[in-house]
């Protein structure tokens, strides 16, 4: 058994969750970012430099053979932080990075909760400008749309943190409350109306009205970001929310967070501008911005929408004839693996014809390919789909291409329904 | 700073990364091998149970917030063997897995070694017969060819630890001395003659006769496997060398060690079959042989021979004339990216014509492209290739395809040596 919370990838299990990889990958460069990495396991004062020491609650960290206090990355910021100060003048501005980190926390095991989980992380880093915010939202949309997603099944919900902080400002609320008002209007929505009442005080009816009737609210900085979602035509995928303010205390313009239309699922992604940040972790004052989105609420969407399937393998099973020459039915597959570039499999000891073409269609590929005496004397190779039965003839080994064996249907494989 | 042993990637470093990883997936799949993987971390005697106790001094392990002794992995082989245990029953045999962990150990640090690396696993379990020990073997070939390697670059040397076995059964070897009549063997090439021979007692000179001259040693297997290999063209890959015994206890069969022709560089993989591990392991009782090949010598080797970089980003830098309307300029980026696979990128902020095109020189990547009020109103796109400055012109926004902007050259920009 795995260790509670942490999962095993079985093959079809790895085959999905590599497809959503190469997915964000494909993404997050078409928008010209690239990938860094950094060590899952880091010195434990990183992650409590920024999320202070009540975060070691729910890590695993530990002493190394070298007494130095290390711990499994909750998330990928602090490690972004590490490199972008240690090197960031090797780099022009803005760095428009992203990363696809498994972290780690250490959580009470609720049903479904996993205590590991893989994230895209995309940031740009040293863009001061809402451009970089516009873009970042683009491409957070643009990352499920690569899932077949629409705006039917999901939303950004656009909040601006600076707006709350303008407002305590404006309302006179005292520093040492801050934290909590921010909190009440977090949980508002999940709370009964009166609780959220009591916690905000004399404020909470120009609150519940803010809430309420978010687009009538001015808000400079969300004006800007959908006009810029508007021009690049993303403008159904979002919608003004301030309740969204972000839990963490280090956000301080707009924020976002994605959740599915149907509110079956917690938020699918999240994130925002944290201009302070590096700074305040002793490093350089850049100003950045960032979003996370996991695998796992992401790929329950994907399992229940049918809307993604991983692509197929595609491969070729050879099949070989009763008495054919085994050695050079042998050389053929080594031919084709060097020529060819889906898999190319077949029995790996002699095995009966009948029951090689059981294991043909057994196993998952698209066409298996019949090597026989007439093969070897004439060079001529039958197909057969496995998805129809046809059969076809190629004549020589020469004309065994991609093009020949698998023609393009014109639709890409991973997105369709299949 | 990450911790000592422990590897950052910053992109180009990510880069080379990830192009290995691409290559050793494309191989794996090709010979009909799939994916898998488990978590990082595991419960301690999973490997205590392979490895012995002895196995903890270089392990990184903890007690969890559950009491759990856990540790990073190690190695992948106990991971494989409790998926493969707990669902055998599931998969059609044989199973032909492969997966890419980072491995970590707690080594005393030396020059240049690592705490962690990746290593490609890849194993086939469920086929006693050679057949399967040819295919593997073919397989860490073909994995090196792929990144432009030949067979003057590197070599398989091939062993028989059965063939020791028997040796030591016909000489009547005690059992308590075989490990180390094993160990002696293996150190005999980096050791002096007279202390390999102090070793062996009076079988030394036997021994020695019999390392060195390997090829008129009597092995039905590696005859077998040899005759194999020569079947599907990869004879000069392989040299019999019966110093190879794969320090490790488990192994029963036919194993190999890939080292670089050159003798600079530790091995770059090592493997064979190891039939009864999964049994003893309190698992299955299925036969199974594997290698694993890690990143780091065999990056440092790619380094040194430039026969492999990785591919280029490829993309497109669009510059934006001074006047021209940003909001339209966007909702051309935005299509361009709906349409095209490589990165579209753009000064996120607006910047003088001049400074972007210095920037889209800056950029890597491939093209750059104009848009003007000529653009907008005419639909023509200038294109300007930024390794050579030449420019064509693209008459309508429908003509931006992939083909048009970079038409394939026929070489695979992977192993060319750019």
């Amino acid at each position: 058994m795995a260790l509670p919370g942490f999962r095993d990838f079985y093959p079809d299990d790895c085959a999905f969750r590599n497809a959503i990889f190469t997915k964000w990958r494909e993404v997050a460069h078409r928008y010209g970012f690239v990938e860094y990495d950094g060590p899952p396991l880091e010195p434990l004062d990183l992650f409590t430099k920024k999320s202070g020491d009540e975060i070691v609650t729910q890590l695993y960290h530990f002493k190394d053979k070298g007494e130095r206090d290390v711990a499994l990355r909750p998330e990928m910021t602090p490690t972004l932080a590490r490199l972008v100060t240690a090197r960031h003048k090797d780099f022009k501005k803005p760095l428009k990075w992203f990363s696809i980190p498994q972290v780690f926390r250490y959580e009470r095991q609720q049903k479904g909760r996993l205590r590991e989980h893989y994230q895209l992380n995309c940031d740009i880093i040293g863009e001061a400008g809402l451009e970089a915010d516009i873009e970042l939202i683009a491409l957070v949309i643009d990352v499920l749309r690569a899932f077949g997603l629409t705006e039917k099944d999901f939303v950004v919900r656009l909040s601006d943190r600076q707006f709350w902080t303008d407002f305590m400002n404006a309302h006179g609320v005292p520093e040492e409350q801050r934290y909590a008002f921010i909190q009440a209007i977090d949980k508002s929505e999940r709370e009964p109306r009166e609780k959220t009442a009591e916690k905000l005080g004399p404020l909470a009816e120009e609150v519940f009205a803010i809430l309420a009737d978010a687009g009538s609210t001015k808000s400079e900085r969300l004006d800007t970001v959908e006009t810029g979602l508007r021009h690049r035509g993303l403008q159904d995928y979002v919608k003004r929310d301030f309740t969204v303010v972000r839990g963490l205390a280090y956000y301080t313009g707009v924020v976002f967070e994605v959740f599915d239309r149907s509110g079956e699922f917690r938020a699918i992604a999240g994130g925002g501008r944290y201009d302070t940040l590096l700074k305040n972790l002793g490093g350089v004052d850049l100003p950045a911005l960032g979003f996370g989105i996991g695998d796992v609420v992401l790929g329950e969407i994907l399992k229940g929408k049918a809307a993604f399937k991983p692509p197929e393998p595609g491969g070729l099973f050879v099949v070989i004839a009763d008495g054919t020459d085994r050695a050079k039915a042998l050389a053929i597959v080594q031919r084709l693996r060097e020529t060819l570039t889906c898999p190319v499999d077949y029995s790996l000891t002699p095995m009966k014809f009948g029951r090689q073409l059981q294991r043909s269609e057994e196993s998952g590929y698209a066409k298996a390919i019949i090597i026989d005496q007439d093969t070897l004397q004439r060079g001529v190779y039958s197909i057969k789909d496995l998805s129809n039965r046809q059969k076809i003839e190629i004549g020589s080994i020469e004309d065994l291409t991609m093009e020949n064996l698998f023609p393009t249907s014109g639709t890409d494989p991973s997105t369709s329904s299949g």
